[in-house]
């Protein structure tokens, strides 16, 4: 392709920093190209609603060309990345062709990570994704359903013991949904087992739960957790995952089903920069999120390493966010012949859902926790979402599931052979 | 197991003759086992509309132990049956436990068949399950996205190309509606192809669609679909699939995606019952609905061949919801000493949806066709929906994507290699 007169931006990702981005260069004389392997842009903050069966997929994803019909200036190609290529300012695709640019955004985000257990992967699924979400709905669902089965004591007991390692924000989401799940979404539909006896074990590593919190919070969500049912096991890092036991140290949790929240890779497209990188893999950027040696390259969203007042900017859809809108300032700058400005991260607060009417935030002088939080916690949540159809039918969702404790997508797809490639007890 | 005093009566498919039958159960002094190896009952009228990214799966499904969480006289087991053994009246499972029983219903179905090509089942997916529709849906929309990226004009024209096989009730729900995806829904979302270029073929061998309807009514069929921008073609067998061409004869047509709707087969469980079938795999069961031989087995919906009057009793929801129905009347007559009744079937009519405002009817001296036959179909399909909020959820949808053209579940799930094992062009 020839070089043409009007700037080409390609921006690689359709999350929060590169929709951002794009959006907020709608007026720019630019043409710009968003790839992204999927076709949507995730809402990922409710992303574990899918994985717990309150919500379907098209409550939280949207088209990215769909988003983006009415901005002329861009194309989206559905299209996988293999590389970066500074030096020929070129993107290489993964089937060998080439996407020159003048400027490029890199905001392909992160990935869940095993720290150096890779194995535990089919075992204990992370939860990042629209398919990893229909897994672990699968893999919940399913195993109420084999405790149903399973007429041995101790191998039924196995299935109606869950375990969620990693006491982050996806963690305490997945352990206090599921606590409802077995507690009420399904009380008295099954016969042979009671799905009230299930316990669901949330492991962390570290001394407390949601450690970005203050404290104080963070042991008010522990309570919560508590009394929702879940049992919250702190200082207890994971050795070993395999088919049947979960084993923390000396002690074995017999368990067929482990959730993995506990870990963050970033996409492995920064490695291709040829710049140092952080111990996830992020890129450490410039003052302006430009790549240091190339400022036509931007970084930003979960790949980006940033530091403000010597505080790690969060891995969060509001940091992503402004990332991607000052990388969109800072293009419009260079194009214009001016420095590009610094980036600032405004910290609007932190939250974190727990489950029914749990939930914590912290607002800077104000802390909330329990109902308020939650009632917060929502009405941010769905204000945010995009495409007004996603926001009312989410409301009636969430209105239908708090009266009746119903969650309305409990619907396994899928074959066992495909989800479970481990499973070794069915003949 | 001992045998109980309780009569045991197993329940094989939880679709509409399977639950039927449960339901009209419910306060006899039975205990009944439903085992489907899914966990929901679907709706299957409405299951185009989730392969063609209108509904998503959980507005047209529910779970099976959800929607019989009341009835105290069912246990649902989600487990897959390998056979059935009349000889010493049990099931065999497909993990190799038995399951007795002193009467049975074996509802289990019909999936979609090649004729004898059973390798066109990777290139021409059919649609009788959520999975199928899954996958079909991924293929519509990526081979929108691939022409897209295409560069050399005929391959991108193939990509543009859509076949679909059969020209009963599914072929045309799923050609009209595809034609109005590619015209109006994508309209104006890619930058370098027009979605409205795209060909919807819908191919017959028969004289004409929707054959079980009056001649008058498949001519204003085809009008219809006409004007919606199908090509009906009838007369026509398809020779050959492979990846890239649908062979007519002496005419070959570029396409890479290819849609079957064109037959069905019964459930292979029929088989192991060891008494005589017709063509489709069905089973020629008696008056009252048993099996040949076998008064304690019954054979009820999609795998039960009956006539009445000479005519064949159609495979659809009415049909399959009566003749359950018949099949506990039965059961409970055996109970008491009695005589089973004679199955009669009332018809009700025929309903077929071709697209947007666009139907026929043929309600006895009713004819219907085109924005009435549309509504009436609408109303009556939406009242038959399980669950008060499904309704709600479809109605809602229905309204949005008939005023803004939009069709809000248009999400590609699941991976590449997975669902289009045999494509070969990309490297």
């Amino acid at each position: 392709m020839e070089k043409s007169a009007v700037p080409r931006i390609v921006i690689v990702g359709g999350g929060f920093a590169g929709l951002w981005a794009t959006r907020a260069l709608a007026s720019s004389p630019v043409q710009i190209t968003l790839v992204d392997r999927s076709n949507h842009h995730l809402f990922q903050p409710l992303l574990y609603q899918v994985a717990t069966a309150g919500l379907s997929a098209p409550d939280i994803a949207a088209p990215l060309r769909h988003i983006l019909r009415s901005q002329r200036n861009v194309t989206v190609l559905m299209q996988d990345v293999a590389a970066v290529e500074p030096a020929t300012k070129a993107l290489r695709m993964a089937d060998g062709s080439a996407l020159p640019f003048d400027y490029l955004l890199l905001a392909s985000g992160a990935r869940h990570a095993y720290f150096g257990h890779d194995e535990w992967a089919s075992q204990a699924p992370g939860l990042k994704t629209l398919d990893d979400a229909f897994l672990i709905r699968r893999k919940l669902l399913v195993a109420f359903e084999r405790a149903e089965l399973e007429t041995d004591p101790a191998r039924r007991r196995a299935w109606l013991n869950f375990v969620v390692v990693g006491g982050g924000p996806t963690g305490v989401e997945l352990a206090g949904t599921l606590a409802e799940i077995a507690r009420h979404t399904l009380k008295k539909e099954f016969r042979r087992i009671d799905s009230g006896e299930a316990r669901v074990m949330l492991i962390e590593a570290g001394p407390r739960v949601l450690s970005s919190f203050p404290e104080a919070l963070s042991e008010k969500a522990r309570a919560q957790l508590q009394r929702l049912g879940v049992e919250v096991r702190t200082g207890a890092a994971v050795a070993a995952i395999d088919d049947e036991n979960v084993r923390l140290g000396e002690e074995s949790i017999p368990t067929r089903t482990v959730l993995w929240a506990a870990g963050v890779a970033a996409s492995p497209l920064g490695k291709s920069l040829g710049v140092p990188l952080d111990r996830a893999g992020r890129v450490y950027v410039e003052g302006d999120l430009s790549v240091p040696g190339h400022p036509q390259i931007f970084v930003a969203g979960d790949l980006a390493a940033v530091s403000r007042d010597g505080k790690a900017v969060p891995g969060v859809a509001p940091a992503a966010k402004q990332m991607g809108a000052h990388v969109a300032r800072s293009i419009r700058a260079r194009l214009a012949g001016k420095p590009a400005p610094l980036f600032r991260y405004r910290d609007y607060g932190n939250l974190a859902t727990i489950g029914r009417m749990a939930a914590i935030a912290d607002l800077g002088r104000l802390h909330l926790s329990g109902i308020f939080a939650w009632w917060f916690w929502l009405v941010a949540h769905v204000f945010f979402l995009i495409g007004f159809r996603n926001r009312i039918i989410v409301l009636v969702n969430w209105a239908w599931s708090y009266w009746t404790y119903q969650r309305h997508a409990r619907i396994v797809l899928g074959s066992d052979a495909q989800n479970h490639p481990t499973e070794r007890s069915r003949n």
